[in-house]
Order: structure tokens, then sequence, then C-alpha cells
């Protein structure tokens, strides 16, 4: 990844940023409002209306006319982060107060369910003609019904014991909380942007395997990231019982007798675990080569994830879709 | 109110119940499925969807047409209790457990959030042009908006002092509660069935009328009707402070120095009230002529509902429509 990719998400977001708050302006209630607007607030990468603006640029397409459709997938993406402080009693978020936490847990409900109505409220102002606005609906309805069938498949998978946890139920499960919004992105920005239908399931492949390997990514993060760029506890996930691909191998090709298999299984979904003990379970996870497994898992989804791309003519969009491949699994925040 | 109308409204119940759950059927997670389905499946009224259909007839379409738009409207309705039942902290909702207490507060909160999404796809398998399904989603996305700021109002208000609550409040507050849901459900009928957008505009009128005086009801039987006919507590409303319309009218009218004014106020949101001076509290406003104004104010409502429906032909559905305003400010339950 070089600098310019950064710097140019970040450029971008910038924009997105502005774009995305002009549509949480309007609301007669005062409290909703700061609700409604804390998380998009507190600015984020961005990725996913970025993928969608920048995708309706690659296949020729005007970006500013994916402003509406990309926003609303934003508004999308932090209703469910609303709802998921909630869930995971998290109480922090991008470094400020949760939602239920600044306000009440009512509060924080309702205000997700506000985000989500806004948002598609927000899609029908999309400039394209009423049947792509149909099919973006369409789209973007299944998408959050994939989402919230992720996350409970995220929570059942937790009281699973986890030895009967295979891959394949990780991998739908990150395809769901994850992938699946990339995915519509894609695919609303392809559509937008006047794509051919090939073009349109290329970008689909594309934004699903860069959206798995930023899942997988982001798990190895949480075990081997820098505690203060993360905002958050290194091996917390470890603490939550997260059945991650990288616990998952390690439980798979582990030895039953493997002292070190004992020492992760006392550490994981144990609430009391000591910070040692922890750091202890991350340590087995390295040494087992699980980690480093993952890491070979996310390039491989990177790489997969750039083949699609050939699809587009040369321009600095397709440049720059297949810089954000190098960001979302090379990333350290 | 004839019987006729009970019959009927029991009859459409029934075939509704059918559609409503057919739209409920698929998704690969078993136990967001229960939760989904739990509320659904209890049967309802289905006053939404009835007038969603009922009007698509009465302006001369096909009431078939509007299955699925109607199934989406009862799809939202539930969704909103879902989410209500966790915020309100209730344990029953027609006489069976709440979803959160059935199973757990992360799991009620994805349920209501799947079946929002669930709403937005089933609203584009309408069989009209693109162009109105394109409207029918923005109406019903903003509607929902207005729901959560009825909400958010709501719970804003019992925090706020009674006397610096005027009617306006309430008025405002209960039509984006109730009577907007109503409103769309109408709007979207009348559309669906090809009325003019004068015969619309009326319907939409007609729905918010009636709308507001079942709400109006609604909160009359709260404090007056049978408690196991309700399911809930009798005077509930007194306890959690709410402030309806009969409180807001009793503190305007009521003297300050008169003795019940004073009775009123200790119950009122006051979560430690015995029965008694819950009971005495209700007997002040039975006194003070609180209650009958209420009812005027339904009845105001129910005649002004009724003008509305002159614009359609002559008609059992019109007949129907104009019983369902008799029903709705004068039902038992």
């Amino acid at each position: 990844m070089t600098m310019d990719v950064l710097k140019e998400i970040t450029r971008r977001a910038k924009i997105i940023n502005g774009q995305v708050m002009s549509y949480l302006e309007e609301g007669e209630d005062k409290k909703l409002m700061l609700a409604v607007r804390h998380y998009p607030a507190a600015g984020g990468k961005r990725l996913r209306p970025m993928m969608a603006q920048v995708v309706a640029q690659a296949v020729g397409g005007a970006g500013d006319k994916a402003i509406p459709f990309a926003s609303a997938l934003e508004v999308i993406h932090n209703f469910t982060l609303v709802h998921d402080d909630v869930m995971d009693n998290d109480s922090m978020r991008r470094g400020r107060p949760a939602v239920h936490v600044l306000f009440d847990v009512p509060t924080a409900i309702i205000a997700g369910d506000a985000m989500f109505a806004r948002a598609f409220e927000i899609i029908t102002d999309t400039d394209v003609p009423p049947e792509q606005v149909k099919r973006l609906t369409k789209t973007t309805a299944h998408t959050v019904w994939l989402i919230a069938e992720g996350q409970q498949e995220d929570m059942d998978l937790e009281n699973i014991p986890v030895d009967q946890v295979v891959i394949e139920d990780y991998q739908r499960m990150i395809y769901k909380k994850t992938a699946v919004l990339f995915e519509c992105a894609a695919e609303g920005g392809a559509l937008i942007g006047g794509g051919s239908e090939e073009q349109i399931a290329k970008m689909k492949d594309y934004a699903r395997l860069m959206g798995m390997g930023f899942q997988v990514w982001d798990d190895i993060l949480a075990l081997t990231g820098d505690e203060k760029q993360l905002g958050k506890p290194v091996g917390n996930d470890i603490r939550n019982g997260k059945r991650t691909l990288i616990v998952l191998h390690a439980l798979h090709t582990m030895d039953k007798n493997d002292p070190r298999r004992a020492k992760l299984v006392k550490a994981l979904g144990n609430d009391k675990a000591t910070p040692e003990e922890i750091k202890g379970a991350i340590d087995v996870l390295q040494d087992c080569g699980a980690i480093d497994y993952a890491k070979r898992t996310a390039a491989e989804y990177a790489a997969e994830a750039k083949k699609q791309l050939e699809c587009l003519p040369p321009t600095p969009e397709r440049e720059f879709l297949s810089g954000v491949i190098d960001f979302a699994v090379g990333r350290k925040v």
C-alpha cells in the first residue's frame, strides 16, 4: 500500500462526511437528532460510501450520482453500530461515549431505528430511473436482513462449543456481518454508474472478497494491534469467546493433548481471565501458526478481489479500488 | 357499531394473518426466525394492513394488489412493538412473553431490525409501476422516521413538568406514534388501488383522523377498561406518568387549589403509588370531566374522519371503512 491510497481515502472521507451529515439535519426532536448524529459526526474511514462512489466512477459514471445511495449505506452502517453497542454493552466508540451511554438505551434503540428509516428515504432520492431505485431498495433491504442474521449467528456461535464450530460457519457469519454491506455498496455503485450486468457482478465479487479480507484482518488486528490506535483492549475477542478464523484454525489443528490448547480454551469466553491469561492465549495463537494462517487467508481474499478489477478500463479509480484492498488487509487501525 | 363490522374485521384479519406470515418464512437463523415470527404469529386486529387493502378496493382497485404493501406495514407495526417492549421493559404482549423475555434483549433488538428490513424488501414486491414502488418506499420510510420521533417525544414528555405540556404536544406525539402509520396505510392503499390524487389525500385525512381517535380511545380504555380484556393493569398510564389528553385536560382545567388536583399529581408518574392511589386518581379524572372530554374529542375525530369518506363511491368497502371508525372509538379492547 502506498501512502497515496491512505491520503486519497482521507481526502474522500472528508467530502463524504459532509454529504452524510447533510442528510441528518432534518428532525423535530432535538435529543433524537443529537443521538442520530453522534456516531456519523465522529468520522470514520467511510469505506462503504467511498466504494459506492468510486465504483460508479470506475464503470464510467458520475460519482456524484451515487451520493445519496452512498450516504444511505454509511447511515445504515452507523445504525448497526448504535444497536451493536447496546447489545454488546460497549461503552465507547471512536473514542467517544456510546449513544446508549451518552443518552440511554431506549434513545439508542430509537435512534438506530430512525437512522435505518432515514437511509431508505435517502435511497429514494437517487437520481436514477425508478426501476433502478426499486432495485437499490430491494438489494439494500435484503442486505440489512443478512446483516441482522449475521449478528444473530455471531451470538449463536458464541454459545456453541467451539469444537463444533467449523470454518464455514465463520465464513458465512463474516460474509453477512461485514462483507455483504461492501457488496451492496459496489453493486449499487456499479448500477448507478451505468455498468453492464457483468461489471455489476464482478464489482459485487470484488467487494465481497475485499470485505472478507477486511474482517479477517480486523480479527488479526484485534489480537496483535496497538491498543492506543485500536481504541479498545487487545484480546477482547478472546475474553468474549469470539469464534474467529484464528481461534478455529488453532483448535482444529492443535493436538488434543497439546498443553497450549488447554491454555487457549481456558481464556476463551472467560470474562474473569487475567490480562496474563489473555496474553498467554494470544501467544499460543502466534506460536501455533494460527495468526499466520489468517494472514495468508486475508492475502488470498485480497488477491482474488484484485482479479475482479480486470473487467474495468484502466483508470485512476480502478487503481484506487486496488489500493483499497491493500489498505483493507494491511491497515494498522 | 354493528356486530357485522367486528365480524368483518375478524374475517379479514384471519386472511391477513396468513399473508403476513408467508412473508416471514425465509431465513437461515432458526432463533432469529422464531423471534421475528413471535408477535406476528400471536394475531391482532390487523387494522393497518386491512386499511391498506380496503382503501385499495374502495377507490376501485383490487385488494389483492395491496397484499405485499399491507403485509409490510403489519411487519413494521410489529417491529415497533418488539423494540417498544424492550424500551419500556414490558414483559408481556398479547398474553405471551415479550420477545426480549422469551429470548434476550440483543435478539429482540436484532429481530426488530430484521423485521424492518424485511418490510422494505416486501414493499418492492408490490405489483405496481416502479415509480409507485418508489413513492411507497419513500412514504413508508418517512413514516417510520416519524414513528421513531413520536416514541422519543413520548419519552421526552414524561420528563417535562406536566403543567408545561400543552395539548398540541400530545396531539403531535400521538399523530406520530399512532396515526401516521394508519395514514401511510391509507395513502399506499389508495395509490395501489389507482385512486385519484384527491382521493389519496382524502384517504390520508380519513386514516389520520381515525388514528387520532383510535389513540385517544386507547388512552380512555387504559383507565376505564376491563383489566382481563385489556391484558394489562388498568391505570398503568398514571403510574408511568403518561401525558395523555385526559391528564392534560384535567390539570389545565382544575383550579390550583382543588384538592383533587393534588391527589392526581401525587399518583402521576409515581411508581410507588398504591392501587388505591391509582384508583383515586382515575376517580378524579372521571369526576372532573376529563374522561368525558376525551370521549367527546374521540367522537369529533370520528365524525371528521367519516366526512372524508364522501369522496368515495358507495360500496360495501366504504361502509366498512365507516364501521372501522366506530370500532376504533368504541371498542372494548
